[in-house]
């Protein structure tokens, strides 16, 4: 070691000799990690850059690469990637020779294991600052190590090498960043309790791409011509993509663990699409304002759900996966290698713009892009055949952010000459030729606006160069990285355990990955092959709803979505039956979540449906505010009425909330809402009630040995639930059975024991109020699904 | 006169004779206008191919061509015509010439002029009955006349020529039927003196048009896969277009009266759009309710104004019609030779989709087509070259009703390949070949399976055919004809003196007549060239707001339509503003008629408006019912309210209506009112509050002398109004005060001298009561039409 140090030093002496002007004061560049892929790819290349970009700049420059391995083998490795450094093609050959010479005596190996080491290194700087005479101006320590290793490393750096003060430190963090919301909690956590956030640089290297980089300056610098257009009036749909050849050969150990879902769409493809769909911050260079901006676009997105998303796994990554962790032949893995998703915000801006991310592995060609298509407002009066084809309104509009690689094969701005000249920053952009021959998206690329860079710079230069000056907008700050993981999560929960398409890689894959939007969500276009990853899984043939009896009535069963479906069609029939016999339709419907698929469906699918003629009546609502999440109009509201055209007075909430106070007896809502009943329903006898059923054979607002609305009077009353809110209010017995039709909804496995205690008993509404509902004059229809009927 | 007639009864004779076994009776077709040009060019060939096709029914045949020109001028002319009828290429020649010879001899000329005239020719068909002893099956009386003519022959026919009782009566009339509403209606309402609704049949032949009349039967035979996307949810536009490359020449006496929308639009294009648009009726082919589904769609229509259309006029137009009708030099034609219309529904269905409809003379091509568009919902995730071409989802989807000319030169109905294979008849349509190297609409024509009629027929057979089947459903009822030029009016009404855009005709047209759609209407892409048609009618130069002030306060004074197009974006901009300050907007608006047009502006022309995050509250209610027509809260609801999506929720009506009474004050109605108020506006401070003035000063329901609500608390009042209904629930103008912004509208020339007075007069709220508004903190501004301004 003394050894190492020494000739070390003497390296250093000769080549600071020549810059005895570190007027700016001097940076040490630590590089942990210094011997491994991503270090000999990228890194050393990239600090070797700044070196040669900043030589003159008026900071002295040492770099460390450092490891677990020991000195001498160590450096051998180490000196082994730095001799390979090539010179970029527009530096001065004789002008990069010197440099690298230079560069090569700045730097040296440390072996980095125990707190020691880490003294040793702080002690090396120190005396290498002050045998110099030189300022210090700050420390990188850029982290390019196993991320179990992160908390070990941070702690010595922060307790054995932080640079004095007034001068800086910068720590450079490599995902992945925890593999889910709590795990990226944790590691946050940890090394918030060694560095400050301003300290800490997370690479994300498509930041650091010339395309993605641009968004929000091309944003910006356009806002012109963008300010009109960049809404849900205009752009029609979004897509951001990441297309690999590759496939996850070799790296199936990580891969195992992670998945498309966290290694390219949680971080490269989100950081995209939040500079696509963020506001735009006055000022688009600085990095808070940009970062309150991105989380507030990420509040505004839907939450993901299991349909927002279509997942594959390409045919050869099960067996890699097998051979490669030796795992048994009958292994499953249930890691997605393809992702297709669909996201929607809710902002003025955006409602009802699609944005799709997609990636994977093993597709037909390499490519990664942001698309921004717009709306065709136009009608073009002359035939197709003479229009001016660069410039017809009638032509796709498109800004296209190309990151690299595809046809073009070099990162690109693309702009459709229909919609306007960009403005781009001559310095960095400029105006490709086209080569006429080829079409990009749909059109030849003469009908774009070209620009690529005036220099194409490698992702990791950029974002070295970023971290020496400082430039915070180009790394992930705490918060955007757990406003991330908060988006992503829940859908990889909902879809640990989903079907993946297979996909046989390359070519060959055709059309199998091309989905669609479809009721809210995605879904492959073409229907499930033959072979399914997983056929255990797979659902008995015979989707048909089954027709019979249950409990005397009438019963639909069939799998839930055909259930609604049908469902969904009967309350239809209902209703223009009921409006053609007396002009109105008067539907009392329940809370709890298994209505919700059914309001959804109705709400989309039922555009005959007579909205205009119905009542929506509520056969049960929780004593809180109307507003609030957890009462039932609320998501009623939320998912049919809004989105239909029932009017304002023919929707009849239940008044559970009077006199700014809730379900109180001297209010007298009970009395206020059979009243209206009364008033608006001939003879109070609904034309439909949608009923569910609880696992303790609730139904309604109605539990087991309720004192209230199991008998008497056909009125509204106030009842306790076992659970939160206890609080409730519903239509009694007596009233539900005064209905002239009687629809049950019941779904899931979750039922199947009720339901089966139902097949057997009687009335007995004090133990299982719904055994009670038997409509005096009216129909019953069971609808209950094949988990809930048959287990 | 005698000679005719015994002449052509003999001819009657000879060929009757071979017509023995005419169980089905006698069948006299009279052709009024028997040498005019349409007869000439359609109508004797339409007649004939009728005998040629039923001359086996059962049925037997004469035909009576008939004029004001005299007996053998005219005989000469009629035959003249009717030696150069042609045989169909799909008729055996032999049989042909048969048939033609017997059609010549079944066929006579008569002058009809004179009411003898008439007695006259009915005399003959009774006798010529007797005499063969024929039943008598019916009559049809073909108007090819000038529409003036119209109910001097129906007269005449009524009193004369009726058919014995058992026999039908069929009066064939063709267009024009009217030039508007009122004008349609009084030709309609002297019809329907002479003859019963189901005896009329009004000629569009569109209707007869094999590709226009197969669009119902194609959306009924093809349900199983228009169900699902037949919605606003995959359409993304429709375009329904007729372009002509001929001009008016030669035509403009009739075309100077008429002009393209009345020629073109108002029936054949409307036609075609119901067909479209309208729900499907279970029985396609049952005449009524087709009707009743039509009659339901025009319903539906939003009501076109200035901004739904663009409009043209081919160059040489002017001095054709100088020309032709010997106007002076300097004579200017407001006539639109071309036209482009913006139509959308509120149907479930259609909301959302813009119908287009286009057509124009001297253009650059002859073809008319109906266009489907569908939305592409798929990703594709194979590259495009590698994609199958014909079957991908990416593509466009497209249903096309091709009616004729054009590119393909026959009827055809196109669905892209991509879409489904549509059912079609097999005996009247036959898959084509597709033409490799044709491109149609954006696409190879092998992208569509493309039908065409096994047999093409012309329109006018198809409708005389139907005539003789008494099809009904293939003609245009009086509703459905007052139905339309109701939509159609004011229209007309209100682009009477528009400037109409030049164009040279023909390809020279190039982009000069593409449009676009802009905020809720339409407009031409390019900007207008130099030249105008009429600089000389252009309303004075500055159609801008004036702006200046009124009591101390911003005024902006306009035309009415421009007053409130403006109004509303103030409103859009405040609303804007306020939600990205508050997330929040609190609206209060007045009842009254003034606002009705502006709640309809903004329900139809303000999509971004941020509706989701506004409130809206009332200014002041009449104590009916709030589903009482004088309800200013329905007034809200039925213009406003139920075509935007503000959430259930925000919506404040005044609680007049409580206890099952009307405004008792023990039911404190005012007192909840202002609590609503104070729990969910900050500071009880609204962000915008919309008044008008009455005549007698009087605003909100704040009246002259008011006991309540002219000064005290910030608080909500009940009030007397001196009209009915008299009493009023109203904001006090203290509340009203302390608004961040106050706009007042003021329009017609019914309130020129209220205005006049208040330009006079301080704060005299008492006599006054909108003298006495002028908030606190806030800012208040006048929008006064220039009627209600100048008088």
């Amino acid at each position: 070691e003394m050894l190492g140090k020494v000739l070390c030093t003497v390296l250093f002496m000769g080549a600071l000799q020549s810059l005895a002007e570190a007027s700016q004061g001097h940076i040490s560049v630590v590089l942990l990690g210094a011997t491994g892929d991503l270090a000999k790819k990228y890194l050393w290349q990239g600090l070797f850059q700044l070196y040669m970009d900043q030589v003159s700049s008026g900071h002295s420059f040492t770099f460390h690469g450092a490891a677990l391995t020991a000195l001498e083998p160590g450096q051998r490795l180490m000196f082994d990637v730095l001799k390979d450094l090539s010179c970029p093609p527009d530096e001065a050959p004789d002008r990069c020779a010197v440099l690298k010479d230079q560069f090569l005596k700045l730097s040296q190996y440390h072996q980095l294991k125990t707190a020691e080491n880490y003294t040793a290194l702080n002690r090396e700087i120190e005396t290498l600052l002050r045998q110099e005479g030189l300022e210090e101006a700050g420390r990188i320590f850029y982290f390019s190590v196993p991320p179990f290793a992160y908390t070990e490393i941070a702690r010595h750096i922060n307790s054995s090498c932080r640079p004095p003060a007034g001068a800086w430190l910068r720590v450079v963090l490599e995902k992945p960043f925890g593999h889910d919301l709590q795990s990226a909690q944790q590691l946050a956590a940890e090394l918030t309790g060694f560095f400050r956030e301003e300290e800490m640089y997370r690479v994300d290297h498509y930041l650091g791409k010339q395309a993605v980089a641009h968004i929000l300056p091309f944003r910006d610098q356009n806002r012109q011509f963008l300010d009109a257009i960049w809404n849900r009036h205009h752009v029609e749909r979004v897509e951001i993509v990441l297309k690999e050849t590759v496939d996850a050969k070799g790296r199936t150990s990580f891969y195992e663990q992670y998945g498309v879902i966290r290694d390219v769409l949680q971080n490269h493809l989100t950081e995209a699409l939040m500079f696509l769909i963020m506001e735009l911050p006055a000022n688009v260079s600085r990095a808070e304002e940009v970062l309150q901006h991105k989380l507030q676009s990420f509040q505004s997105l839907w939450g993901l759900e299991k349909h927002s998303a279509v997942l594959g796994q390409y045919q050869a990554y099960a067996s890699q996966v097998q051979e490669e962790l030796q795992e048994a032949q009958d292994y499953v893995s249930t890691t997605p290698t393809f992702a297709g998703v669909l996201i929607r915000s809710d902002s003025l801006r955006w409602e009802g713009v699609p944005f799709l991310l997609t990636s994977g592995k093993a597709l037909d060609e390499r490519v990664g892009y942001a698309r921004v298509l717009f709306k065709n407002r136009a009608y073009c009066t002359q035939s197709e055949t003479l229009r001016d084809a660069g410039h017809s309104q009638c032509k796709a509009k498109q800004i296209i952010f190309y990151f690299g690689h595809g046809a073009l094969d070099t990162p690109a701005v693309l702009v459709s000459r229909n919609l306007f000249r960009p403005v781009m920053p001559k310095d960095s952009w400029k105006e490709a030729v086209a080569q006429t021959d080829l079409n990009i998206f749909g059109q030849p690329l003469s009908d774009y606006y070209v620009y690529s860079p005036v220099k194409e710079r490698d992702a990791y230069s950029v974002l070295i160069s970023n971290i020496y000056h400082g430039r915070k907008d180009f790394f992930i700050t705490t918060e955007n990285l757990l406003a991330s993981w908060g988006f992503w999560t829940p859908l990889l929960d909902s879809i640990s355990h989903q079907p993946l398409r297979l996909y046989p890689g390359g070519v060959e894959n055709q059309h199998l990955l091309d989905f669609e939007m479809v009721s809210g969500g995605l879904a492959f276009t073409l229907a499930e092959p033959a072979k399914l990853l997983n056929p255990s899984r797979q659902m008995p043939s015979d989707f048909r709803a089954i027709q019979s009896k249950f409990r005397q009535s009438p019963l639909v069963s069939a799998w839930p979505e055909d259930l609604i479906s049908q469902l969904a069609s009967d309350i239809e029939n209902t209703a223009s039956r009921s409006v053609a016999r007396s002009g109105q339709f008067h539907l009392a419907l329940s809370g709890g979540s298994s209505p919700v698929i059914l309001f959804q469906r109705l709400a989309r699918h039922h555009y005959a449906f007579p909205w205009k003629h119905t009542h929506i009546w509520l056969v049960d609502e929780r004593c809180v505010p109307l507003t609030d999440t957890e009462s039932n109009f609320f998501s009623l509201h939320n998912h049919l009425l809004q989105s239909v055209r029932v009017p304002y007075f023919n929707i009849h909430p239940m008044p559970v909330h009077l006199n700014q106070r809730l379900c109180v007896e001297e209010d007298r809502g009970t009395e206020l809402y059979a009243k209206d009943i009364v008033a608006l329903v001939a003879n109070a006898s609904f034309d439909l009630v949608l009923l569910g059923v609880g696992t303790d054979g609730h139904t309604a607002s109605l539990f087991p040995r309720s004192e209230n609305g199991l008998e008497g009077a056909p009125t509204v009353v106030l009842t306790e639930s076992p659970v939160k809110p206890h609080q409730r209010m519903s239509l009694s017995l007596p009233l539900i059975n005064k209905a002239r039709q009687v629809f049950v909804l019941v779904l899931g496995k979750g039922k199947h024991d009720i339901t089966t205690l139902l097949s057997r008993v009687g009335h007995e509404p004090r133990k299982w109020p719904i055994s009670g509902v038997s409509p005096g004059s009216g129909q019953m229809v069971w609808y209950v699904d094949y988990e809930a009927l048959l287990g």
